[in-house]
This record gives structure tokens, C-alpha cells and sequence, in this order.
């Protein structure tokens, strides 16, 4: 029997020890949820005991939150004949408050778009314009940003060896991606979080993906609810269907939740399932830690002076296995029970070593795997997906598996060159994250588009200079590979970075 | 039938949609032309509908247009009896335009020549004292520049392994290339747009390689006509012809052109064709890009605002082959009938792999290669010359084809024992370009006279302390390659280049 | 019969010919330990002739001067009615002395305890809220200090390699070492001179050790007496007996204080005894000892008027061996003797190569060793201890004796991943040491236990990434060491850095 | 006959053209000689028409003109009894004239010497307070210095073993080098001009290695006199003979003075013969260059006016071989007439491969070499010495030489653990070259015997820490040599050295 709540009733949990919330006429206990928050507790702090549905919206659709949290923690509904009672005053923006710059997109505060002639060039705009907030979550990677850094440097430490005297007149960057006819063979990878950024979220990297004819693949964490993002899909020219688009999961605790999801995603038209395996334990991402630190600060030393005990509970928070919507039991054996609830092609995102891709390969139902590091966001000083790639395709060949499985690799692309080197080491495509984050975070679907567009000029360009007109001639031997791995850049080392202390001179002698 | 036109007519064609100049009393239609104009479009637009020889001639020789353009775009010819129509008030110079600094050789605002070193001091004066326009199409290369800067990086990963107690009292610098005796195993390699540094273009070089017995590669795409450059030849000592030059080749895709080019640099004496090979597609030189766009810009920004998709299709534009005058369907099975088309020794300019060098010994009347990646300007990541030549010469070596051809090496060449290595690595000789190019636009003559005498000084030194007293004494065990590959310095890592975001202090108790 | 002194007898030995002092109501004839002393002489000097019991306690307990100095020093004892006599002036802080900054635990100067985030925070606001003296002490390296930066970059050249699919949900970091059930696969390892950085010193963290349940390295050189640090000891969860610890020994040349000291350390209950031996010289620790020569300047110079031969004297004296209280006669053969006077494990703490490890392990009565550099305090250019590792273990292995004895390593381990990639190179524990006296300094038992707990954490955290849920599953194929040895990073070279001195423009000209 | 004149004659030569001074009552003819002076014409035509003895006597020994210059260009003498003709007015010193700051031993303006405590403090000392002409002679390296960087940085790429356990309680460096009893393998290598430095010279060299019984290498181009060394040279204890010194030739084209000055040498008692054989031809020091510019540009840029021609001729000379007193036919061959002039022990200095090491031990009388660089001041990009060491050893080895020769080391050693280093890859010893200039230059003698004194303890230090203590315990697995030769440090890139060069935001707008 569903419990009837008003507006009054919710009021008396307006505190860190009791914490009552209205969303969508729902009334959640978030009490226990506070720490588990990713975003904070700070930020549902401010909403206790009231209706936050409006601050809710401004980050997640109105699904995510059954999506992700345990049933229990719903109470029941509001009686919404209550009448709503004013806990606090209005905020006002205090002075030390950070605004966030003007996002609309194309314009004032900005280059124009046309100037913009590189990836790099939106991550610099991204970097000026985009608030502490989106900036900090969208770029940190975790640990010492070590991985981080050498996603991108790994492709550096690729060359490319040309062929000359091809006839390279007409060139095509068109593929097929798991079945999918793709205009070139990179998709957008799934981000969280897409409102820090513009204002309507990931529907913008739909509409990109569109008119671009590139695949967008979904993320569980979108700030735009799934449908609103399947609404966006754009008609195949031809009218057979929709824009072709891919499903990224975080396998639930509730495995009926899962269950759910992924039926939904399936009846709606995904055509692809991909499963993130990499993230049982959050990543320490400590650029975003203390933005978080500093809003929620006020609280947490309240609670330090009290008890030592919390504080420390408070830290060990940041680690621990967020085991209430990522499932950290998830394992080889459940794989079993996630091909028996869809028939779509499931891919695991995330696998890092030729181990476990020769596994996944001999797993009933697994169509693929994404070589990756999530972006070096997880576990610092792990490898680059590049630096992985071609160990995995060897095992592959070796165990006779590699037409078994479709092989994608993300992480540091931002040059044509770059999807070129993953082609010739084995990848079937590659996968774009912060940048489509930064290009529609400063304008919005034309900054996307123009995105998609240098990659795919860059791309070109790239094919036609190593006497290459089709996807499938790219080859292994274009590319030198061999220091790849060697990854001796010297890491800032930023209190001893100078050995040796000079002499000081006595300044009244010299 | 050849039409004819006044200068009314033509000036109703003044717009981005229909673009009709007058350049040597010939009208031609650019609107086409307008995005491929490796200068820009505004450039040209700024002449829309008037006679714009005079601008054409600042940069281009008369010849150039029909050697690059297609026949069908010249409309006729101008009725040299009508009246001038004056479309625009006379452009005055805008406060925020950058001022071409003075270029003159040898005096006011630059160091005495005298004082001029080694070959990085001609790059260091250019710099500061080139136009912002001259300086960044000389110097970008493509992409992140990292080619580029390899380049000159690789030289310095290989090491000199000295003989010593030898009599070196006489060194020799002199060789022979492609038959031609020459002062030393270094040449001018071709280089476009000679005139953006010095007003008198490449005849400057021309000269200066005349009196210093050095073989100059003169390109297509010079600011002087072929002709002028031949001209400028010295005789030869002895009274026997003309200094020795070589012609490099951008094949047209109206062959009919390219024959006519070949032929006539036949006839006038040049000694050897150079085919660029590794230009189907143009580089993307975004430092060049950058001006450009500055330049075209207030134009380009009305196009936005009318839509959208123009603005795409403009960027489009630079990665586009650049079919008109650069043929990018040349192949392998083209090269007979160039050989049929001349008995010049024709020599392939950027080949970058083994196979390729292979294939191209195995070609009939092929004399010769140039391993090269165009100076970092082509395809980023490409790989050194210096460092695909050992590979190249140990294929070479192992097919018994190493007498079959000369190779000859470009690319980050500054200093003698760059030139040494080079050779003592199976090179023939050494193309220099960039320096070349500053030494003329801040000495004229003289300063590029002073390059070739550094030169030559270095290289003798290098020589001697090498105990080497003749080319033909060099030899591989004189240099260290053990690290040649090496590839791992480090990019600069422009957003990311700190690791660790300190934590801030919070300055109100520090 | 023991002698006895006055006041005035001792005043009279108040110069560097002659320096007597009073400790703890004893007299002592410092003179020739003056510059033996590893803080300088002029902190002797200061107190020569009088009482100087008082600095002696800031920096050394009571037990320490019996431990280290040979007993004929020691002149008698004080006739404690005498009448002390006053040689100076209170010495006032003169204008320009270094005020050591606030070190209280906690509060005010420094960032809330809640928002350090990882183990470098503790070291960049050590850095700046220590006072120079103990900065330079704790955090100097001896030489160019390239071991002591290398000790923390070869783990950056380790690399990761995850395992994914496995259920992480519940992980353990429970250990035992050398019998003890610790927490986690970490020790607190021994550290001179505690009170330099925290008025109580070492006991603070001995108090953080036992809340942490982490094992502390007791050091012999302990600001604390060995007595006053285990009576801080936490009695053992379960009431049997107290918090396990170690003990640290320098062999003093005298036996028989080495023998009352460890039969002493072992009544008390410690439960591993590690011999230092790879300081049987003092590095140069450069930083170190230019802040003691500002203190001991005027002396100095004073001595230096007079002959130059004393000069030299005393340059030597910094790194002579310190045979009064280590014994640099200390060889295998006297490994025995140590074990004929202590039942407890003995560990061999300084292991810097293969040969010697496989000596230690056949030597009977060691139960492990530490490959270690000293935290890069000895010598310069000696490898870092995880790099020896690998090879350590694979000569153990090879001779059959893995099994035989505990491999610790320490050096640079500032991150949870530096502990898996230890012990995945086959490490039981590691040891840390700098970390905890920067937390301890910084921020009193509650930095060092939250020092302990972000190890926890990362650990954890890392552990979970890699699909490990116990110590015991780490394995030596999840780390990539292919450039473990690549030390190759350049060393700032502080002289002649720039390898171009460019032209200097006649600045009237340009 | 001997022609006499008197100084009114001599005045009449005054110019460029024809250049006659005084030196020492002997009147040359310098007008060829102009351009190959290593200091440069200007400083001589300064002098032209004058009694030039005093200007000479600043830099020189008297001896050397007659041990350098060809016999023909002494005119003849002067007729003492004729008026000097004052040409000029007494230089004044102009406002833009660096002034040679105080470079007397041991005060004012310089940290006191006790604080110095490693040999890099020298050369920052060094840097600030010599005159620019003698900071830049002495401290630059030819080109772009790489081989003069990598001298030093080649010893950081190699690690060090240690062996612990060791009674390490008595520690000796001493040695025999060619037979001499030396307090340690470390020598004071020959280097030119010492007045530069200091004003009396290299004689403050010979009385520090007196006094610290080490070998000084006595150079040919020293500002002293042979004979001035040999007399500041001190008892050897025990009252045989005199301290043991070596003799540095450079060897002249007239093998008569090479021949007298040699005999002269051992007459004297010189026990080593080190035959300069890296320096047929000049390398090119151009921060040494560039100064030597900026002091005869004047009069260059007369002549620039003239011809261009002459211009191009001075640039030549620098690089020229020095033939009037380096010989650059020096070969194999003549060793032989060598041998038959002296019976003192034949060294050659400046060996860079194996295959000349071999070549030079089957040499009948050639006693060792030194394998060197001639500290990076020659052909740019060779190999420092530390990493030529060990192919030398290996091939000397498998042609059972090592015992015909011994191997001498210099080039970038710094400290104790650079000299132990070398002696591990099979040196008998290492030279010092620029430290002991800069010791000397600082502080007099007293710098260069605490210079002495400081590699004396850190080669002490060091090995005691390696767990040696005689220098024939010393054996090469102590160190590790992996990555020796990786010489992939990155050369500063002075111009392209921002890879990306970022957008500029239009600054009206943001």
C-alpha cells in the first residue's frame, strides 16, 4: 500500500541525520544516500525536507533516479493538495560564488566557430568558459592524471609510415559498426553529466550524431532521460527507421532495474548493448574532489568537531564500491543472465589486458569489447587503450578469435591521425569522449557537428597521405609502433622538481 | 573563339558568387577557384571584378596560371581599349594590420651578417623580423608540428663515432649529384612563395647558389617564373653552360600541362625532374591557417549567418585534395608516361617507407628518391627522413639495388655533421630548404652565400675531426643509431601539462 | 669511582679545545664528538660549559647519549649543589633567525584536515608550515638528489594491468608480516629525529600505528625514548598483549651497548629487529648541510683565519665514517654474534642487489631484508628500491630460497598503487617514511591516521580496479615493468641548461 | 743574419695589411697570423706597430712563440736603444666595457670557501664573478653543445650497485697512474689560458696538486711557462725528486719544435707524454665566438664594406685547420718518430672508438690513451667519453690488450660517484679539466686543494657505501649501464618549442 505524504510531513527531515526529499511527487528517504551521492551531499543538503524536484532536473531525467536507486528509499507519494512550506529564504548568489559563463551556443564571449580548426581548440574554450564545476568534473582523471596524460602521448609515440603513388583522388571514411552503416568509423562515447554543460544536455549530441551519421552511444548517467534522447534520433535517409544509436549500462545491484533498462532501450530501437566493466569502485578524480570539498566543506567540519570517527568515514566514502546503482558483484558468470534478457549484441567497455579479451571473446553472446581505461578516470597509471590494442588483436589471432568479436578503443583521440592508428592496430572504431563534452558545452549542436567535421577532414586527409581510400585498407604496417610503450615522460614532480638546491648567495656580498 | 571582354563586364562579376579578374589582360571566372586558393579567398576577392595583376604579380609569376589552372576557367581576354571601372575606394592600411617589417638585405634593424654563426641564427632573425604572413607559412608545419620538430630532434639522436690520428690537412668537400659536379653534397631544395620574404623571390637563390656551386631545385609553385630563375644562372667555369639546376614537378591533372612544364624545363637545361609524390592531399598548417582566417573573416561570418551548412563546407575545403593543379590520382602506372614525356632523370621526392624505395628502384627511369615528409608540412607523425633512410638503404641493399638509384634525404637539416650523418647513412645528398628561405629574406644574396659558407665550413670541420678527407670516405660505422627511433620526447601537453593540481591554500590564513 | 664535578668545574670547558657539558646531572667531554655530531657542532657549542640538558631533551631522549657515545666521554658526574654559573646573555632571536612556524596540530595556518586528499598534500603543507631546519633535515637526499627523485619515479614507469569481471564488492587488505596481523601490507618505518617536526615526536606515531592497527619501525635515533614510544603502545584488540611494533638498529661499535639496546628492545616485546646496514658512511645530504653551516658560520670562518689545514678538517668530517656510534666495521661475519644475543627476527634493512639478497637468505637466523636506498639519503645514483625488486625476487627464486626469508621494500611509495605494484613485484609490505613525518608535523596523530587511512583507501580502491579482493591474490603478470630501468629523465642541469645561447640583438637596432 | 730595427721601423706596420709588433725585444711579422689567432685579430692590432711584449705577457709564457709560430715570421730583433713611438692615446675604458670583475683568492664578494660544498658551486661561483670572456672561453662546448651536456648527463644514466656488509672502516683512494703514486685516480687535465682565470695562472694548479699529490697534466698552451710550472712544483715526501707531473702536447707542423720542446719536458722530469690527437681542426665554440665578434666587429665591418670576399674568408677561418701549430697531418705513422725522440711514457688523448683503442695498444711505446671528448669543446654530437668507455674495455679485452695500456677517462665528472663510475667501466683514471679552472679562477689555490678535498671525500663516501675499500676492489657489476647510451634527453628547441600554438582569443571578447 502506497504511503501518502504532505508537504508538512516531509519538513521534519531536513537534516544530515534525516533527509527527506519530493521528486516528481515522490517522497525519497535520502538519509543514507548523502555519501553515496557522486555529486555531493552538499547539493541534496540544500533541498532537505522540501520539493527538489527542480534542482533534480537540472542534472538527471526523471527516470534516473528509479533507475538507479534502491525501491525502498521511495517512501511513497505526495499529497499534492498540501501546501508547500518555505524552509528557507530564497538563495541569493553570494559574492565569492562562481558564475557560470554564458554556454548558449555560437557566440559573445567566444571565438567564433569557424576559427576553431582543431579538437584541442574547444578543450581550450571549454577550459575559459565553462563553469569550475563542469570543467573540473568533464577533464579530471584520477590519481596524478598519469593515464590521463599518457592516453593522449601514447599516439604520439606512434609514426606513421606512408605509401605514395596511390591514386587517392576520392576517399571514403565510411564503415560498418556492429552492422551499422557509419558515415566514419567513430562513435560518441557515453559521458555523464551533460547538462554541467549545456543547458539541454545530450539530446545536442544526438542531434549531432544525426545529422552527422555518426553513433551516439547513450549513457545510464545522461542528464536527459533515454527517451528524450531516442526522441532526438533523426529519420534514416531512405525512412527505414531511426538513426542508429548504442546503450551504455551500469549493471544495477536490482538486477530488475537492469532488467528493465536494457528491455527498454532494446524495444526503443538501441542497437547496441555496452556494459561498463571497469567501474566496481569509483576512481579517485581529486580535481573534482575538492571542488566537491569546498561546497560541502561548512557541513563536514561541523561533523568533524564533533567525532574523529566520521571524518574518516567521510574519506573512506570517496573509494568504496558504490554497490547501490554499479553493481561491484557483477562477474564473467553473470554475463549469462544479461544475454538471456535481450538479444541485442552486448560489448564489454572497459577490458585492459589480451587476458580477458580472449575470455570475452569465448563468452557466449559478447559481439565486442571497448579497450579502455574509462578515460583514465578510474585507475591511475593503467594503460593507454592504444598501448593495449595491439597485445589484445595478437592474443586474438593467436586463440583464432579475432573475426570472433568487434574490437573499439577509446581514450586521448583528438587528431584524424589518431582513429587512423587505431584502424591499423586492429580497432573496428573508436570511441570520442571530452571532446564532444567541450564542443557542445561551448556551441552547442553546430560546435558538435564542426567537431565531427574536423575529425572526419582529418581522417581524409590522413587516408589520402598514406595512400589509403577505404577503411579496410588500413594496415598494421603503416604504423611504427615500436616505442609505444615507452612510457618514460618525466611526471611533473612538483615539490621536488629541482635537484639540486643551489648555493645562495649572501645578497649583501654580491 | 576567344571571347573579349571590357572592364565593365568584369566588373559585374565582383562578388563571392561570381568572381571574374583580370589578371595579364586575360579574364578568368575564380568562383570556383576561390576555395582552393591555398592563399585564401579573401585575398582574391579583394580584386573581385577589377584587374588584378598587380596583386597576382606580388606573389605569382605570369606563367602560373596556366600551368595550374584549368583552361576552361580563362573566359577570354580584356578589351584593353575599355575603361577601368573603380569598384572600391583605394584600400588604406587599417590601424590593427600588422606592418610587413622591412625585408632589404644586409642592414638597418638586424644584426651585421657577419655576426650571423650557424644556421638557427637565420631562423631567429626571420622571426622577429619577417611579416606575420611570411613567417608562419615558412615555418608551420602540420598538425601538432611534431614531425617538424622531429625532424631536427632525430638528427641529435644519432651520435659521431670519430677517427682520429688520420691526415686531414686537405678535406674535399666536392661530389657529384645525379651527375652534376657541385661544391658539396648539399642542395636548395624547392621551396613555394618566395617573394612572401623577399621581393626579388627565388632568383636570389638561384644566384647565390650560382656562385657558391650548389645545385638549386626550383619548384612549380615559385613567386618567379621558371624562366626568370634560368635566366639567372651564372656560366659555368670552364664556359661550358650554366650552373647545373633541377626542376621539381607537381603533376596537373591536365597532363597536357605537366608536359608542356617538363619539356620546357627540359630545354632550358635543367638537369633532373623531382616529382613530389607525397602532396596528393594538403597538409593541414594551422599556424597558417590561423592568419588565413583572420584575413578572411569578416566574410565568412556573414556566410554563417546565413547558413550553417556553408560554413562547413568551407572547412571542408582545406583537407580537400587539391585536384586542379595537383593531380591526386598519380600513380605508380603514371610513371611511364612521364618517362615518355622527357629524358631527364626523373627522381621521386617523398618516399617514406622501404617498400616504397624498393618499388621505385624497380621502376624504370626512376634515377633517384628523396626520403622526405615534405619538411613536417604533409602528414604529422610521420616519421624523419633521417630515420626511415637506414631502412630504406638496407632494402635497398638487400634487393641489390643500391647502385640502381641515388637517395637523398630532407628535413631538419642545420648543421655540418647533420649533412655527415646523412651521408655516412647511405644519403647522396642533403636537401636544404627553410634555411634557405630565411637566409634570403633577411640577407638577400648575401645571407644565403653566408648559409652555403657555414656550410661548407661545418661540414669540413665535421670532417676533418672525423678523419675523413673526401665524401667517398664516409661510412656507416661512423655514426651511433642505437636511439635513432627513439621517439619520446615529450609533447608539450598544452592543458593537461600539470599532473597535480596543487591543492589552493586558502590565502585568507597562509 | 665514578667523579665528581661542579658547576664551575665545568665552565672552565667552555670552548671548541675543550667542550664539557652536563646531561642529565652526568658530565661529558664533547670535544672530539664536536664534529661528529650529525647536527653540527654549533648546537654544542652553545651550551659548552653549562648545563645543557634542556636543548639536549628538544631533540634526543634521555637513553640516546648512553646508546650512541662511547662511555669514556663520559667525565663523572654533577655535584648537583653546586652553583650553575651564567656564561651568556639569554641568547634573544636575533632579526634574522628563521621563526619555526606554528606546528600544532589541526588549526590555524594550515587547510582543514578533511580537505587533503592524498599523501602529497601532507608534504606540499609540510613544506610550507615546517620550520627550514626540519625541512631541509627530513626532506633532502643525499648528492644531485636523483635517487631520491628517482625513488618515486620508477613507480610512475610501472604500469597497471586491470582485470575486470571479477566480484570486488568485498576486498580485504589484511596482511601478516613477519607473524603480525597488520591492517594492511604498510609500515611505518623508522625515521630520525621526530621532535623536529612535532614537540612530542615519535610517540604520535606510535598512538596513530595502534588506532590504524599498522606496525611502526622504531628507530634507534628516535627523538622518543625506545621506553616512553612502547609504553604508547594500544593494547591488542582482544586484550593479549599490546600493538605489535619493530625495532631499528644502527650496531654501535660498542657491543655491548648494541647488546643491552636490542636485548632491552626484545624484553619490551618488539617483534622484528632490522639492522641498518647500508649506512656505514653518512651520505651527503647537500641541503642538509648548508643550513648547518649557516648556523655554524662564524666559528667557522673564525678557525679558517687561523690555518688552512682545519678547514679541510672539517670538510672531511662530513663524510667520514661515524664510527663512534655506527660501526662501519659491521660485515656478514658478525650477523651471528647478533643473532647469539636476540631471539627475534632479524631483518637486513639497506639490501641493494641480488647477490646480497641471496646472502641474507642463506644466512641462517635472517628473516628478511628491506630493498631499500634509504630513502635516497645514502647514495647518490643508486637505484630505487622497486626497481631492484623484480631482480631481488628472481635471484631468490632461481636459488630456491623465496620462501626462506620476507622481501620489504621502501622508497618513493606515496600512492596505493605503489603498494600493489610492490607487492605484485613480490614485496610483503612496504615501508613508508617521509609521509609520516610530514603528517605527524603537520597535522599531529590525527594527519598520520588519516595519512593511513587514504593508503587504505587507495589501496582498496586499486585493489577493487585491478579484480583483486586479497592481498594474497596479487600477482606479478598485473603490472607492466618493460621500462621499469629506463631512467632516463633528464636531470635539471642547472648551469647549462640552455643548450643555445642565442644571439643577443644589438638592442639599439631591433 | 739578424736584422735589427728600431721601433720607429716596427711603427710603420701598423694596419691589417701589414702588422709588425714587439715582443720581448723581438720584432714579428703577425700580418698572416691575424686570422689564425684563437683570440681573435682585433686583440692584436691593438698592438700593431708597438711593443706588444706586455699585452702578450697577460696571456702567455714567453716560450710560446717560439713554440708556436713558424720561425720565418721573427724578423729580427729590436735595437734597444731606439725611442718608442706612442701611436695611440692611452685606452680608456669605455662606458660599455664589461669590466673583469675581482677574482683574488679567498674574499670579497664571494661566499666564503667553507661553504662550497660540492664542485658545482664552483661553477656557479664561476659564472657570476668571472670576466665574460673567460666564463665563456672556458665554460662553452662546439655547436649546440649536446656532447658537452651529455658528458655530464651520461654518468646520471648510470646507476649503482652497492654491496652492504662490508668492514668498510678503513677506506684508501690511493693509486698508481703510469707508474706515479697518486692520493686518488683523478688527475688535473690540461686546459689553455689559465690567466684568463686567475692572474697567476696554471702555476696555482701545479701548487694544489702538490700539495694534494695528484697529477697535473701541464699544457702545451698554458699562460704559464713550462719551465714556471715545473719550478712551483713541491719535494715529494720522502725527498725523492719533485711531484710527479705530465706533459699535454699539441704537435707542432715544425717537427723541430715539437722535438725540443718534448726533450725539454722530459729533461725536466715530466713522467707522462700526452699527445693531443682530437684537434686536427678547430671546433666551433661559438658562445667563445660570439664574443670574440662583438670585439672585432668594427674593423670587420670596415672590410665588409670593402669586398664581400674578405668576409666570407674570415668566416671561413674559424673552422679552419690551425695548421701553424697544430699539425693536422698528424697520422698513425708518425708515432713512430715520436717514440724515437723521447723515452717518457706515450699517451693519446682524445681516443673515441674501440677500433682506435685497439690500433693505438698494438702500437709499439703508446703507454695508454685517454678516451675523451676534449670536453664537448670539439665535434658536437660525439659520444662522451663515459659511454665510449665500455666498448673500448670490451674490445681491448678480446684482443687480450687490456693489459698492454692504461685507459684514461675525462669529460663531465663532477663527483665521487662519476670517478667511481669510470673506474667500474675499466678506467686507471679520471681528469678534471674545467672544475679545477673554475676552482682555481674563485678561490687560488686554496679553491682547487678543497676542489681536491671534496672528490676526495665523495670518492671516499662512495665507496664505503659500495662496500669497497681499495680502489682494485672496484668491479664493473657495481654499476648498471642498461640505459647508458640513451641519449634521448630533449635539446632545448629554442624556436618551434611550443608544439601547438594555441588560438588567440580575440581580446575584445573575452
Amino acid at each position: 500500500m502506497t504511503k501518502v505524504f504532505t508537504h508538512k510531513d516531509v519538513s521534519l527531515h531536513s537534516t544530515r541525520d534525516s533527509c527527506h526529499v519530493i521528486i516528481h511527487n515522490k517522497v525519497y528517504n535520502l538519509t543514507n544516500f548523502l555519501s553515496e551521492h557522486p555529486g555531493g551531499a552538499r547539493i541534496i543538503l540544500r533541498e532537505a525536507g522540501t520539493d527538489a524536484t527542480a534542482a533534480y532536473s537540472k542534472y538527471h531525467p526523471a527516470e534516473l533516479i528509479s533507475n538507479v536507486l534502491s525501491p525502498d528509499l521511495c517512501l511513497g507519494v505526495l499529497d499534492t493538495t498540501s501546501v508547500p512550506i518555505s524552509l528557507k529564504q530564497p538563495e541569493e548568489q553570494t559574492a565569492g560564488q562562481r558564475k557560470s559563463r554564458d554556454i548558449s551556443g555560437g557566440g559573445g564571449g567566444k571565438p567564433d566557430l569557424a576559427s576553431v580548426l582543431n579538437v584541442f581548440d574547444f578543450e581550450a574554450i571549454a577550459r575559459k568558459t565553462l563553469s569550475r564545476e563542469a570543467w573540473v568534473y568533464y577533464s579530471s582523471g584520477s590519481g596524478d592524471e598519469i593515464t590521463l596524460r599518457d592516453n593522449r602521448q601514447s599516439f604520439n609515440r606512434i609514426a606513421m609510415i606512408p605509401r605514395v603513388l596511390v591514386n587517392v583522388s576520392s576517399i571514403s571514411t565510411t564503415t560498418r559498426l556492429l552492422g551499422s552503416h557509419c558515415a566514419m568509423p567513430i562513435y560518441i562515447s557515453s559521458c555523464a553529466l551533460g547538462k554541467l554543460g549545456h543547458p539541454e544536455g545530450e539530446v545536442v549530441l544526438t542531434r549531432a550524431a544525426g545529422t552527422r551519421n555518426v553513433i551516439q552511444m547513450m549513457p545510464t548517467l545522461a542528464s536527459c532521460g533515454l527517451d528524450e534522447m531516442l526522441d532526438a534520433r533523426r529519420p534514416k535517409e531512405g525512412g527505414d527507421g531511426w538513426q542508429d544509436t548504442w546503450f551504455q549500462l551500469y549493471v544495477n545491484s536490482d538486477r530488475e532495474v537492469t532488467k528493465r533498462v536494457v528491455q527498454h532501450a532494446e524495444k526503443r530501437g538501441c542497437k547496441g548493448l555496452f556494459v561498463t566493466v571497469d567501474a566496481p569502485w569509483l576512481g579517485r578524480r581529486e580535481k573534482d574532489m575538492r571542488v566537491k570539498y569546498v561546497d560541502d566543506a561548512p557541513d563536514i567540519q561541523k561533523r568533524e568537531t564533533d567525532t574523529n570517527g566520521k571524518l574518516v568515514n567521510r574519506a573512506e566514502g570517496a573509494a568504496r564500491a558504490i554497490s547501490s546503482f554499479i553493481d561491484s558483484k557483477l562477474a564473467w558468470s553473470d554475463l549469462s543472465w544479461l544475454a538471456s534478457i535481450t538479444s541485442l549484441p552486448i560489448v564489454l567497455k572497459g577490458i585492459q589486458c589480451a587476458e580477458d579479451a580472449v575470455r570475452a571473446a569465448r563468452t557466449p553472446r559478447i559481439a565486442g569489447i571497448v579497450v579502455s581505461n574509462h578515460g583514465g578516470r578510474q585507475l591511475d597509471t593503467s594503460r593507454s587503450g592504444i598501448e593495449i590494442l595491439p597485445e589484445v588483436m595478437d592474443a586474438l589471432n593467436a586463440a583464432g578469435l579475432k573475426r570472433r568479436i568487434e574490437v573499439f578503443v577509446d581514450g586521448g583521440v583528438r587528431r584524424g591521425t589518431d582513429v587512423f592508428k587505431a584502424l591499423a592496430l586492429g580497432a573496428a572504431g573508436v570511441g570520442i569522449g571530452r571532446p564532444t563534452l567541450y564542443a557542445m558545452s561551448t556551441y552547442g549542436q553546430a560546435g558538435v557537428e564542426r567537431l565531427l567535421d574536423i575529425f572526419k577532414e582529418e581522417l581524409e586527409g590522413c587516408m589520402g597521405l598514406m595512400g589509403v581510400t577505404k577503411i579496410s585498407e588500413i594496415r598494421r604496417d603503416m604504423v611504427d609502433t615500436k616505442y609505444l610503450g615507452a612510457r618514460v615522460s618525466v611526471v611533473k614532480d612538483f615539490l621536488h622538481e629541482n635537484a639540486y638546491e643551489a648555493m645562495e648567495f649572501p645578497t649583501s656580498k654580491l
